[in-house]
């Protein structure tokens, strides 16, 4: 494991091998993809969901940056490449059944295309009114 | 919106007519379903991610107890009607293009089904070392 600086944050990755090795134990769904949940290291907010095919989650685990595959392109979409806001890599962990993924990042900027922080500020539908009783 | 009480925490659900103009925005995928992210409300924890299909929202957006529709076993799944590991909707969100879901719930007992409190504990991939600079 490596790390890399930038934006004074470190981010985490993993060798060529290792990755093949976390790649092939990756249960993609029949369209070739695997979710990837996006999670705030900083305050662990979840920013986004994304979908990685093997190369995606391959050049995320070795470069510690993400990458998705952008199903609505049709292309590789390492995040941040047009709009600065990039994702580092800081924790990664495949679920029970190794067909999820929550990637742990720190999160240069907002996380969406419309601006907002989160994807999930945009369309609330339930509203927490008050704290939960002790 | 509406509250009801089990063990001690409040859950929040919609009217069915509510429910349904939720159900129609959301974008289900070709295969019929919307993965859902599941997470903590009490420490903000990412538990799992599960689907659902229309019907399985619906259910959740009335009942306030969160239903996937297994793709394994080709049924629906109240969470923890055989565990007893409830998922009490406390906030729910779609994401910017409403092919995704947030719901944060308050978790009775684990929510993995290895006994793991998150799916995610299982099978860690890249574990931060260090906390980031500050």
């Amino acid at each position: 494991m490596s790390d890399f600086s930038a934006d004074g944050h470190p981010a985490a990755s993993l060798d060529p091998v290792a990755a093949d090795a976390v790649v092939a134990r990756a249960r993609f769904a029949a369209d070739g993809l695997l979710p990837a949940i996006i999670q705030s290291v900083d305050d662990d907010a979840v920013l986004m969901l994304g979908y990685m095919n093997a190369e995606a989650l391959r050049r995320t685990l070795t470069e510690g940056r993400v990458t998705f595959w952008s199903r609505s392109r049709g292309e590789y979409w390492r995040k941040g490449d047009t709009s600065g806001h990039i994702q580092l890599v800081r924790e990664l962990a495949l679920d029970c059944d190794a067909d999820a993924l929550l990637v742990r990042v720190h999160q240069v900027g907002p996380a969406c295309h419309t601006g907002a922080r989160r994807c999930f500020d945009v369309d609330p539908v339930i509203v927490s009114e008050t704290e939960a009783p002790a």
